[in-house]
C-alpha cells in the first residue's frame, strides 16, 4: 500500500509499504481520511525528531474497520470510527483516571505516544489501531470526521478545562482561526453563551471566524489586547484560547485575560508566556488568573466532539487532497493558505 | 491614641492621632494585636506607594468590639473578632459571588482595598472596621489570631484553589517557611493526606517546617528541583506553593511541578515565571500544569482558618512587640530573623 | 397607590396603600411588571401561610428606580432593574460565600425571605427594595424581564448545579413546560449541547416546548419514563429537571434518570421522591444518581439570566394583565391556561 | 485447592476445585487474605441470587502474583497487590472516563461485575484476576490490606464525592461503625478537618469510633437526629454517610443533614429515603441538599486508599479466620460481633 512517511529528519516521501499486521487487541482500519496538522509540520521541520525507522505520518484519522484481532469484542468489519490521538499506557495513575492525554508512562515532559509520531499513523491506505483507541462515528462522513481527532478534540479539552469561566455574557478570546481555532469557535457557540472574540493576522480568517459564530473579530498585533480590553469593560476576557503559541500571541493572551480568568495555550509555536508573579504597573498579567499549556484530550473529549458533529454543531472546513498530493498539501499548509483543515483522502 | 503610620514614601513613624470615628455600618475595634507582614515592608520600601495622606499600617488585625454603628446588628461590645483582609466593594459580579479577593471595583490589575494599605489599618489602639469585614474569633486568643487574617488565609486560599490535586500520596511543595509558609504546612497537614516538602534557604526554618508537619525539607537553591524530582518518581509535585515569588523560587516551582499539577504563586518578590508554551528539552514546565498568582482570600476562607485554629490545627508562631517597638520589629523582619509572625500588641 | 395584597389567609384583594418609605440602603422602585407564579397560588391557597399583617404579593419584579436612600451609591433615578428573589441576610456563612438562596438565618428548613412572601412585593405601583437586591436590566424591556427573577433564575440555578452532567449528546429531561420549564429549555439550549426532552400533560405545551428548542416531547403519564428510556439507549437521561414536584412527576424523574445522573426538583406540588437506598429489581432509582430539592438562585444566577436575555437566548412568553385584573390572572393560572408567564403591568 | 463457594441459593460450602486457568491478560494471584463483607451475607441470604454455576465468594482480596499471562507487562511473580472491586468493561463512556464503578455495560441498574459475585472471587488459595484490576500494595501487609478493596474504597468514594462539603469546622456524620464506617472515620480524619459524629446502635462500636478519630458518638435511634442537630447549631451536618441503609438510618440521615448538605447512602439494608420535594413543617429534608446512592469506587479511589494505608492513616481492625473456618466467620458477622473486618487467611 502507499504511505506518506518521514523517512529521515525533515524528509517526507510517498513510499510503498506492506499492509500492517495486527495483534489480538488491534483493529486494521481502512483509512478514509487523514488530516494534516501544524504538528506534522513541526515534526517534519524539526531535525531533532529522529525516529528509529521511517514513520508513516497522520494523527487525525477516520476510516472503516477492515479486520479485527482475536481478542477484540466491540468492533466488527465495516464499522466506521475515528482514531484517538493519545495512545496512552492505560495503567498509570492518570490513565486509570481517564486522563489519556496526561499519561505518565513517558516521564515528566513527554506527550503520550501518538500515531504518526512514533507508531505508524494514518496517511496510508491502512492503519493498525489498538481497539481501545477507536471511537464510533457511525453515520458521519469519515472525511470531515478525521479532524475531530485533534483539531476539534484539542480545542474541546482546552475549553472543557475552562468551563467554570464560561458563564453567560463572559467573553472568550480565540487566538488563531485555523484548524483548531475554527473548531473552538463552534464548540464555544454550541456549549456556552459566551461572547466570542476571534483574533488572527489574516483578514480572511476573521471572516471565517464570524461565519463559524464569533461575535467579534480583532486583527492580531500589538494592539489586539487593547481592543479586546475595550470590548470587555477594561477588565478582559474570562477565557483566552491561544492556538498559535508564539511570543506575540502569548503576550496578547497575558494582557487581555481578566482577573481570575484562564489562559489555555495549545499552540506549538514555541513562545514564552510573560507572567510576573506580582501584577504591578502596565497592562500585563492580572491577579488570580491561571495559565496552562493544554495538550490533546481524552477519549471522553473525543466522544463529545463526535456527538457535537452528529448534532451539526461542528462543521469542519475541509480541503481534500489525494494521498499522492500530500507534499502539495504540506506546502499549502505552510503558506497559510488552507482554510480549516487539509485532509488526505487515500 | 498611638498609631504606626507611613507618613510619606518610605518613612514610618509612631504618631499620636484621634480615635477614629465610625459610620452607621462600622464597628470600632479595640486592637489586641496587629501582625507585621512582608507586604508591609513592600509598601514601606516602595517609593511609588504614595497615599494622599499618612496611613496607619496593619492589615492583620484582631481585637474586641468597643462600639458599634447604628445600623450594625450582628456585633455587640465585647465581641472578639479578626478583620478580613480584602475590603471589597460587595457589589461587583465577583463580590456578589463571594469572591472578595477578586473584587473588580479597582480595575483589571488592582487588589481590593486592604486596611493599612489605603484605609487606616490596625497598628494602633483603635481601628474603624466596616462590620461585614469582621469574623468572630470567640474563645481564641486575639494575639495569635491576628495573623489568621493574612498569613493563614492567603495560604488557605491558594491551597483551596488546588484542592483537586491534593490526593492522598501526592506531593505538595511549600517554598518559603515564613509567616505564610508555616501556616500552609499546617493547613495541608490538617486538610489533606499529601506528602509535604518544605523548601527554604534558612536551615532553622526547615527545622520549623518539620515541627509543623512537613515530611521532607529541602534547602533552596539551583538543585532544589532535582532533589524534589528525586523524591517524586521523577514526575514532580502535584502542587507547589511559592510564598517567595522571586526568579529563583519561581524557577524551582516551574521545574518541580508534575504534569497536570498546579503552581500557586503568592509571594510578592517580583519574579517572573519561566513558562514556555511548549514543553521541550530540559526539565522545565510540563504539559497540562497550571500557573496562578494567588492574592489574599475570601471571608469563607478566613472563617475556615478560624475553624482550623479553634480545633488546634493552626498554631501560629508569634514574636510579640509593643506598639512603640514597631520599628525594631520591622528591622527584625527585614533581617529574616522573625520565626513565624511578628505581632504588635498595643 | 394600588396593591394586590393577601389580606388574610386565602383572601387576596386589590387595596389602596401608601407609597412605601425607604431607608438609607433602599431604593424605591416604580414597578413596570410583576410576574405571577405558582408559588403565589401556593401561598394564597395555603391557610397555614399567616403573616402578621396584609402582604403585597409579587416576587418577580422589574421596574425603574424612582428614588434612592442616602447610603446608596450604585443606583440613580431612572435606572432599570430586576429584583432578586432571595432577600438573604448577607452575613451567614452561606451568604458570605455568595449562596443567597442558601441563607441560614431562618434556620434549617426556611427559605430566605422573599418579597411578596414576608416583605411587601411588587404587585403594586411602587416597591421598596434594598439596593443590593437589584440587578441592572439596562436596555431590556422590563415587562418581559420581570420573570427572569424566578422563572428563569430558578431554572438556571438547577441547571447550573447539574452542569457536569450536561455533556454533548447527553439527554436532559424537563418536566413541566410552564413558566420555569419553558425558560429551562431555552437555557439548556443556549448553554449546552444536550438533547432536550420535554414532558407535560398538555399537548399545547409540548408544542411550545419544541418551539423553544426541545428536541423531543413526551406526554406526561405512567409510561413517560419508558418512552424516555427508549430514547436514551435504555440508560436514561443524564439530568432531569422536575418543575412540577408531585408524586407522579417525581416518580417519572426517578425512573428515567441515568446511573450517576442528577434529578433537580424545583416544583412545589408537595410530592415525595421514591428513592430506595439499594437499586434492585424494576426500573426505579439507579446507582450513583443524585436527587436534590433546588430552591431559587443566587444574584450571580440572576445576572447570568439577564445576560442570556440580553443576547436573545431567553425569550419569555408573557401574558399581560392590568394590576386591577390580578384576580382574573390568578384564575387563569389556576386553570392551567397561561402560556409561559402571566405578568401584571401596573 | 480449597474454595468457599455459594453452591446453590443460600448454601455456602467449602469445596475442592482446580486452580484457575489464566488468559493472556490475566494474573494468577496466590491469595493472602479475603475480607468478609455484609454484601456477602446479602448474596448468601438472597434466594434471588442465582448464578449459573457455583461461585467462589470473596470480593476483598489481596495476595501475591504467582503467574502472569503472556500479554501482561506490569506485573511479575512475587509482586503483592489488592484486587479492585469493580470489574468494569473498560469501553463504555463511563469506563473511558475512569468511572469503573459506573460501568454501563450491564444496563441501567446493574452494578459492574465483581469478583465473588459473578466471576470467582478470592475465598480460595488462588484467584484469576485480569491484570488491569490489580493495584500494588508493595510493602504493606496483605492481610490488613484486603479490606481496602471494599471497606475502605467504598467509604473513600462516598467521601470523595462529598469533598466540597467537608470544609474545616463543618460536621460529618458516619452512620454504622462497622467495616466501612470505621474506615470512613479514619479517611475523614486524614483528609479533612471536619468534626466527625459517629452513630451506631452498639455502644462498643461507638468506643471504636472515638478510638479511630470520631469527635462525638451518638447512639442510633429515633432521637439521634435531634442530638446531632443540637451539636450543629440546629442546622445539621454538611455531610452524612449512611453505611447501614435501612429505613431508620435513612430517616436519621434525612433529618440531620444541613441545607445544601449531602447524604451518601452506601448501605445495602434496603431502606427507602423519606425525601419530600418541598421541605415544609417538621424536621425532615432541607432545601438544596443532595441524596445519592453510592456504590463501590474507582481504581483511583483504591490507589488513594493504599496511599492512606501506607502513610498509616488507615488502620483496619481485622479478625482473622482460617479459610476452613469461613462458616464461623459468617455466623459471627451475622451476629454483629465482628470488630472492624473479618478476614479469611488461606
Amino acid at each position: 500500500m502507499r504511505a506518506v512517511q518521514l523517512v529521515e529528519p525533515t524528509v517526507v516521501r510517498i513510499v510503498e509499504v506492506p499492509i500492517p499486521e495486527i495483534g489480538p487487541d488491534d483493529v486494521l482500519l481502512r483509512v478514509s481520511a487523514a488530516g494534516l496538522c501544524h504538528s506534522d509540520l513541526h515534526v517534519v521541520h524539526n531535525p531533532d525528531r529522529i525516529f528509529s525507522r521511517p514513520v508513516t505520518l497522520g494523527h487525525e484519522v477516520a476510516g472503516t474497520v477492515a479486520a479485527v484481532g482475536a481478542g477484540v469484542r466491540d468492533w466488527v468489519e465495516g464499522d466506521s470510527a475515528v482514531v484517538h490521538l493519545c495512545w496512552s499506557c492505560g495503567r498509570c495513575r492518570n490513565c486509570v483516571a481517564g486522563a489519556d492525554n496526561a499519561c505518565l508512562r513517558g516521564g515528566r515532559r513527554a506527550q503520550p505516544p501518538a500515531p504518526g509520531l512514533g507508531p505508524d499513523g494514518g496517511m496510508a491506505e491502512f492503519m493498525r489501531v489498538p481497539a481501545r483507541f477507536l471511537v464510533s462515528i457511525d453515520g458521519l462522513d469519515p472525511v470531515v470526521s478525521a479532524p475531530l481527532a485533534d483539531a476539534a478534540m484539542t480545542a474541546y479539552h482546552a475549553i472543557g478545562h475552562s468551563r467554570a469561566a464560561l458563564t453567560p455574557g463572559a467573553a472568550a478570546v480565540v487566538i488563531g482561526v485555523g484548524g483548531l481555532g475554527h473548531c473552538a469557535i463552534q464548540i464555544l457557540r454550541a456549549t456556552s453563551a459566551v461572547r466570542i472574540i476571534a483574533v488572527d493576522i489574516d483578514p480572511d480568517r476573521l471572516v471565517d471566524a464570524r461565519r463559524h459564530g464569533a461575535h467579534d473579530a480583532v486583527p492580531a498585533g500589538a494592539d489586539a489586547h487593547t481592543e479586546i480590553l475595550g470590548m470587555t469593560d477594561g477588565l478582559g476576557a474570562a477565557a483566552v484560547f491561544d492556538f498559535v503559541g508564539n511570543d506575540a500571541s502569548l503576550c496578547t493572551a497575558a494582557h487581555c485575560v481578566a482577573p481570575y480568568g484562564v489562559v489555555q495555550a495549545a499552540g506549538l509555536a514555541g513562545g514564552t508566556a510573560p507572567i510576573a508573579a506580582e501584577p504591578r504597573t502596565g497592562v500585563g498579567w492580572p491577579w488570580g488568573a491561571t495559565f496552562r499549556t493544554s495538550y490533546g484530550g481524552t477519549r471522553t473529549d473525543l466522544m463529545a466532539c463526535v456527538a457535537l458533529a452528529r448534532e451539526g454543531h461542528i462543521a469542519i472546513d475541509v480541503e481534500r487532497f489525494a494521498l499522492v498530493d500530500a507534499l502539495q498539501a504540506v506546502e499549502r499548509l505552510e503558506s497559510g493558505k488552507v482554510q480549516g483543515r487539509a485532509v488526505l483522502v487515500p
